[in-house]
């Protein structure tokens, strides 16, 4: 039934993968509104991309759509989500549970795409008694016996700057070979590990781009009235 | 001192401008570190991208460096910051007090990039007692006045979904022309109102897509030993 052709397994560009979930996200919400058949305006329009860069992505998946017909939603979701691996059970830990840690174990997005945090990591002791999300804050000293006993190969770091590079190499050593990094600092970590970085502020950064060249737009830019 | 020539207000490719922030990131981390000068092959390391594509990025900005000596550290990161506009101090208000929003309130990097928060706002009255950063959370019917006494363009959406249309209506009505929201849903706003969109699983669903290759490699990668 869900057999791969081996022409799937091939390498999709960077950028595209880095779509996919935004795709996916757009699909969920036109099913969720009841649409069964889209055309891929209405999806880039969702989705915020143009129609051709799309039609390109998904040509990358085999996915064409039906001419005068369009996509349908249910079986791209499906063939994204698979691409993407999110049909896939990914469990993972999160180091680190100050505001953000605690943001992101109660962050209903996670596991509606197939993440399930399976434990919540602090070297603070005084958090040991917390219960966040459901789950008991646990020592760092734990990391290697949840890694091993639940096969974790994401982790998640939310801690100061000055700790993720310890955490990170922990981590690594414990077996994990994916790391989204929320901390503000460039991890250096061993090849065949891949690391994502979250700055919360970078796209507030490139709005005030945007903001800046808004001001001083000339004045009869302005006022459209 | 600091006039602009006419050129540095011409469009710079907006994938340039997502990298700005992170080349002041890896910049702020040379500097930190008692770099004064450094090569684009390190700031490119540093930021994560290839030396060329650092190059090019920086030609938009009139840095080229000095051969044989590279890049002023301290004299690069102001000329970014300049374009990008964070040594502008530009007030910020964020709707929507749960975790995350507790968590963006909190944020140290907002404030170190010439973002501050003036306000938070909450439709729950209940949340109306409570101190966050330094902060009284105030009633989301404050927003207008807020807005307008504060002189703020720039608003940050934590609501749940359900609620961020809504918000990012009274925000733009308010005067606000750019959204920062991460809320997991797409926002319609009126031309000449930017909107980025935040959601924190894309990045874990980054890397569950190389994770699942990882786990598809032929079995005579996978050990190295």
């Amino acid at each position: 039934m869900t057999a791969r052709t081996p022409d799937s397994a091939r390498d999709i560009p960077e950028a595209t993968v880095a779509r996919l979930p935004v795709y996916l996200r757009a699909l969920t919400g036109l099913a969720e509104g009841g649409t069964t058949t889209c055309s891929s305006e209405e999806l880039a329009a969702s989705a915020g991309v143009n129609s051709a860069k799309l039609r390109k992505d998904l040509s990358y998946l085999g996915s064409y759509g039906t001419r005068g017909v369009g996509y349908d939603v249910e079986y791209l979701r499906y063939q994204i989500a698979r691409e993407i691996g999110v049909t896939h059970d990914w469990p993972v830990v999160i180091v680190g549970i100050g505001n953000l840690g605690h943001a992101l174990a109660n962050y209903s997005g996670f596991r509606s795409r197939g993440f399930r945090v399976v434990a919540l990591l602090d070297a603070d002791p005084s958090r040991h008694d917390e219960v966040v999300a459901g789950l008991d804050v646990r020592s760092f000293e734990d990391l290697e016996s949840i890694v091993a006993e639940n096969d974790v190969s994401i982790g998640v770091i939310a801690t100061p700057a000055v700790a993720a590079q310890a955490v990170a190499d922990r981590m690594v050593a414990a077996g994990i070979t994916s790391i989204l990094n929320f901390a503000p600092s460039v991890l250096s970590v061993p090849d065949g590990v891949d690391v994502r970085k979250v700055d919360l502020s970078i796209e507030l950064q490139i709005l005030a781009y945007h903001e800046q060249r808004k001001s001083v737009a000339p004045a009869g830019e302005v006022s459209a009235t």
